[in-house]
C-alpha cells in the first residue's frame, strides 16, 4: 500500500495489518482513508477540513476496483462524515455512481451514511482569520489542497485505488479538483498497477497523469520510471505552453507491490509492502527528471505534529 | 471540424464557414455547441434536453485549448442558456476552473450568463410519460445520453475541443457523466490533435479514452487508427472484466484536419476539413477491430426529423 502524504500514514499502519491477515484491498484503502477523513488536525480532507469561500466544507472523494474498472465518486458533498465510503458505494452502480453536489449529498443521506457538520471551530477560526488577511492585504486567497490518495495491493492480487479531499482552502462554491476525477486523481488496472495525485486539480487535470503512470507501468516501466517519465515531462509541457505548472505529487503501486513516487515540490508519503516495513519518506524533484527520496526525520515530524496543533489566534 | 451525432451538422456548417474565413477554433466550437444547445428539438443537450428523474434539467459542458490545456467545465449546472460558454469562460481562471451544482449555477448568474428555464413542455411531456411507464413496468429508467462534442482547428494551427450534454435521462439528482472530465471526455493538444466522447458516461470514464486517442496521435497513428486501436480494445477489456461495455463513440481530428471515429453502436457524425465539404456519416462497428463509416442516406435524415419532431401523447 502507499498514500500520499504524512498524514496517510497511522491509517496506513493500521490498514496494512488488515492486508497482511488477508483482508481486501477495497477494505484497507477505505479504512485507511476514513483515518485520515476522521482526523481533525487534518486541513484538507474530511472532517477538520478547511472550508470554501462561504465557510462550507464541501468534499471530493473516488474509489476504483482495478480488477472491474468500477468507479464511484462524489464532488462537492456536504454534512457527510466519510466522502469515500459514499463512493465506494457508488462504485457498485451500473449508472449514477458519480454524483456532485446537492445530489451527492442526498444520496448519503437516502443510503444511510452519517450526517456530521464537518467544519470545526478550529478550521472555522483558521477560515475567519484567512478571510480577513484576503481583504486586508488582498490576497490571492487559495491555499492548499493535500488529497489523501492509497493504492492498494491485496494477496489475491486485487487493487484499489481512492482519493478524498475538501479540496482548494478558501475555493469558490462548487469548485472541484483533479480528486473524483479518473485519469486524473487516480487510476488502477489490477493487472498493471494503480495511481493517485495531490496538488492543484486544475493543472492535473489537464495532463490525466494518473492514468498515464499506469499506462506505461503497463509498457513495462517501473513504478519510480513511469511517475518520472509522466510528472516531470508533463512539468515542463506545461510550463512551456501554460506558462506554469502549479505543485502536483503522484503515486504509484504495481501489481507486484514496487512503488514510485514523483513530485514537482516538497513531497511525503507513506508506503509498505511485504519486503519493507511501513514508513514515510520525504520526496523532492531530483536531477534529470528523477525523484529524490529518503527517510523522514525525527525532527521533520516533531515539526510537523506542532505545526497542525499549534493554537490559532 | 468534427462533431458528434447529426445533431451537430448544422452548427458545423455555420461554424466551418466562420473557420474558412479565417475565426478562431474557440469561437468556432462554442458556436457549433451553441447551436445544438439552442435547439429545441435536440433532447440530449441544453434547451429541450429530458431531464432528470426529479424533472430538472442538469447540464454538463467543458471547454478545452490544446495550445494551452487550459480547461473550463460545469457539471449538474441547471437554468442557464449555454453552458458551453459558460465552461468557456471558466477556462480562462487558473483557479476554480471546474464548477458543479449550485456553484456552477451561482457562477453563471454573477458572471452576467442568460438565465433560462431549460425544460420545455415537449420535455416535461416525455419525462411525465416515462415516469408513468416506469412505474407502470418496472423498468430501468435511464435511456439516452448524446452529447454533442466538436473537435475544431483553425487556419494558425490552433484546436479546441469541447462538450455540452444534459446527461443521462432520468438520472439521479447530481449524477454526472464523462463530457466535463478531461481524458474520458474530451481532450486536445494543438501539437497534436484532439478527440471527444458520447455515449454512457460511467463506462467511459473507466477508460480515459479520449486522452488514449490523442496520446496515439501523437504516437503517430492516424486519426482513424488511433480511434480504433483505443475504442475497440476498451471495449473487449470493459467487456471481459467489468462483464458489459455500455455504448460509446469516439471522434478524432489531427493537426492537419485529418479524422477518425470509432464506436460500437449505429452512430452518426458530422465532419469537414479544407479538402472535403461539411457532410453527415454513418458509423458502425466493422470486422476485426475496424470502423464501417458510409454516407448518410436521404432516407435516414427524413426518419431521423420526423422522429424528433413526432406529436407526444
Amino acid at each position: 500500500m502507499i498514500a500520499t502524504w504524512r498524514m496517510a500514514h497511522d491509517g496506513v499502519v493500521a490498514a496494512s495489518q488488515k492486508l497482511a491477515a488477508n483482508g481486501s484491498a477495497g477494505d484497507a484503502v477505505e479504512q485507511a482513508i476514513q483515518a485520515v477523513e476522521d482526523y481533525p488536525f487534518y486541513k484538507s480532507v474530511g472532517y477538520g477540513g478547511l472550508p470554501n469561500a462561504e465557510g462550507i466544507l464541501e468534499m471530493d472523494a473516488a474509489y476504483m476496483d482495478g480488477d472491474t474498472f468500477k468507479i464511484g465518486a462524489v464532488a462537492g458533498i456536504t454534512d457527510t462524515k466519510n466522502p469515500i465510503s459514499v463512493a465506494r458505494k457508488l462504485s457498485n452502480d451500473k449508472f449514477n455512481s458519480f454524483r456532485v453536489g446537492s445530489g451527492a449529498t442526498k444520496y448519503a443521506m437516502l443510503e444511510g451514511f452519517e450526517r456530521c457538520n464537518m467544519l470545526t471551530a478550529r478550521a472555522k477560526k483558521i477560515w475567519e482569520n484567512r478571510v480577513a488577511e484576503v481583504a486586508k492585504h488582498n490576497l490571492n486567497p487559495y491555499d492548499g489542497h493535500d488529497t489523501v490518495g492509497v493504492v492498494g495491493l491485496d494477496q489475491s492480487g486485487s487493487m484499489v485505488t481512492g482519493t478524498s479531499s475538501s479540496g482548494l482552502f478558501m475555493k469558490r462554491p462548487g469548485r472541484v479538483g483533479d480528486s473524483p476525477l479518473s485519469g486524473s486523481g487516480f487510476y488502477v488496472d489490477s493487472e498493471i498497477g494503480g495511481a493517485a495525485a495531490t496538488g492543484l486539480g486544475e493543472d492535473l487535470m489537464k495532463g490525466c497523469l494518473s492514468y498515464e503512470i499506469v499506462r506505461l507501468m503497463g509498457e513495462g516501466l517501473s513504478p519510480q520510471a513511469a511517475c518520472d517519465q509522466a510528472v516531470y515531462r508533463f512539468h515542463d509541457k506545461l510550463t512551456a505552453r501554460y506558462g506554469k505548472a502549479g505543485a502536483f505529487s503522484l503515486i504509484a503501486m504495481d501489481k507486484d507491490g514496487n512503488w514510485g513516487v514523483a513530485t514537482n515540490v516538497e513531497f511525503t508519503f507513506s508506503v509498505v509492502n511485504d519486503r519493507e516495513p511501513a514508513a514515510i519518506y520525504l520526496a523532492h524533484p531530483g536531477e534529470n527528471q528523477t525523484t529524490k527520496i529518503e527517510p523522514i526525520t525525527q525532527e521533520w515530524l516533531d515539526a510537523y505534529e506542532k505545526r497542525i496543533k499549534a493554537p490559532i489566534d
